[in-house]
């Protein structure tokens, strides 16, 4: 079933446009082709616009925010929105500064993105204020206490999912993607993951080619998705030898992906439905 | 003949300035070191000449273009053309957007760069309107059109080298490098090479430093390192084993030009005389 | 002794916040994650003064300097020293351009940077016209003759980390340490390393890592961070096969910093005090 989503996107090679940071930047080209989907990476006011019509999907991601930027996300968002074409949101760094969690507050009011992909204190800095669901508030900090608590963590990224009105997806020790009303548990990945800069853009940057291939489905194929970039982070691990470090360990999980097949995925992901 | 070329590049090792896009700047500055030569990143308009000054040729890549970068690229590309330093220009996404395009018309009619090196649909966007040449631009989109209309394809490439004065290197399926005069069809590379990211730019960047070691010779050199890229290609697809994809690839092909030889350059060069 | 440095590193898992060129800024975050520090890239003046309150350490790196991250950088680096943060600046190419020297001349003047970390050719550059060590200044642009004349190299560098109140991490074919008493010669590290953009940043980036987790011995932390960086250099050299080349050789060195353990450092480190 997943697998379907991952033919989806090696038919139809969505191209992606992508307002994004400078220092994962390559890796989101490079995954997008990986995928079977095309990048184009454009972000100055001027063109956002223009770029964005020829594209199938867009991914707004604030890491390395600057003043500049802020317009050009905008206004590609807004086009974007009105095309149809999907939206993914990454608000790295939320939380970390009043700029970056204001810009991303900004860009999920003015363009109502489809998808908001983001670790669990990314997401828990954007819904606070705005949210009383104190079993999550209360672990700040704890991506381990999230996994120990997931369904109070369900219900969080339900509800957040229903305000904002886009598909929540909460990367971490367990990831979640929910709606409104579904909501679904990937226990995809490896810990070491986490020591390779990026895989989270990385992510976001697939959904957005994954949701564009499988418009009719944006909830299933962003769960393809995470669970994909979780398979490809499993068959990397497998790969690596002794000596083997991170970088070899980014190398590989690029090359995962473009290797994977859709009964590999359909196979290897492991989701439950909450 | 083309092992003169890189042999060049390695005995001169020429510092190439480059102002260029964000999503492989990287690569290019590793393909320059693996190539031979030495390179250097610096965009900003207060800075660009008197970089440029101290090296000996310059890439002009628009990719992931924004409004702070023009003015450098035309003081940066007015200054290297007065002290005769070979200039590169690269007009990534050109057609994509109004701003590209014209961006890109204005460097070339402002700088007349030495060499345009751009995939086939970039050159017939910066040649519409100013050609008349129907045959290619009705294949507008169709790489593999333009290899079925080599001949058609190596016309215009003349005709748009007598107007820019510009060497015309236009990669795809067939690579051709021409000047008003004299066209080179080039049969290296691989099909995988499109599934990385910036190998375009990467061969932008060491077109600079083949031109800027044999400056009296720009054609034969440009020849060279699109030979030198697309070799690489080749040499780099055959080390591939099952489980590598594109970013085990875009590893070896860097690999494959800091290790290529004269003689394996001069050997592997597939070019016909047009 | 240099591997406590290491355990250090891995123990209190400093979050560095870097400033820093579009060139090699991924390595730097891949880096930091390989010696078991955290990376956050942060460029914004909206943003920086609060981004560096959350962090351990503040990098200065000035490639692809630009006008916007200059106020930036002077506001970060005010902020952190403030708070008792270490501040490492990497003045690259200063003596390339009026604009870099004078940069890295008012962020050492206004922000008094913790380490200065550059190859020799830039802190003669930016010591010029402040000491008359003619024996260094003659070697200007010779790696090897400054490696020849290591015991002037070495009053340089004392004189210079007197001046600037910072210590002194200059790389080239020998890397010395020093502050304004005390100074160490390095012996680590493979010529290799200099066909592989960034090793100095990423060196720059790991220094910060290792003075923040040990900041009551910065002296030493430097050079273990200079044993570290040379060492994974010869690591990563003796695993590389014939058809590796530089690109190869960047992720293996990376992946050597994430193997490292602190046993292996101690035993592997090349120092001789002078």
């Amino acid at each position: 079933m997943f697998g379907q989503s991952l033919e989806a996107v090696r038919k139809k090679r969505p191209l992606i446009h992508n307002i994004t940071n400078y220092v994962t930047i390559n890796d989101c080209a490079n995954v997008l082709l990986a995928c079977g989907a095309s990048p184009i990476m454009a972000d100055d006011a001027a063109e956002v616009e223009e770029i964005t019509v020829g594209c199938d999907g867009l991914v707004l991601n604030i890491g390395t925010l600057n003043h500049r930027r802020i317009p050009a996300m905008l206004k590609a968002g807004k086009k974007a929105k009105a095309l149809g074409h999907p939206v993914v949101l990454d608000p790295v760094g939320a939380g970390a500064s009043a700029f970056r969690t204001q810009t991303a507050q900004d860009i999920i009011k003015t363009v109502r993105p489809d998808v908001i992909r983001a670790n669990s204190s990314e997401i828990r800095a954007l819904a606070a204020g705005t949210t009383t669901t104190k079993g999550v508030d209360a672990d700040t900090n704890d991506e381990q206490a999230a996994a120990d608590h997931i369904d109070e963590v369900v219900v969080f990224a339900k509800h957040y999912a229903a305000q904002t009105g886009a598909i929540i997806a909460m990367t971490g020790v367990a990831d979640i993607v929910a709606d409104a009303n579904h909501a679904y548990v990937i226990h995809n990945g490896h810990p070491m993951m986490a020591d390779v800069t990026g895989t989270g853009c990385q992510l976001s940057a697939i959904t957005a080619a994954f949701v564009a291939a499988s418009p009719d489905d944006a909830l299933m194929a962003t769960v393809a998705a995470v669970c994909a970039m979780g398979l490809a982070g499993e068959i990397a691990h497998d790969r690596l030898e002794a000596q083997d470090g991170n970088a070899t360990y980014r190398t590989y999980i690029i090359d995962a992906i473009y290797r994977m097949t859709p009964s590999q995925l359909s196979e290897g992901a492991k989701v439950d439905i909450r």
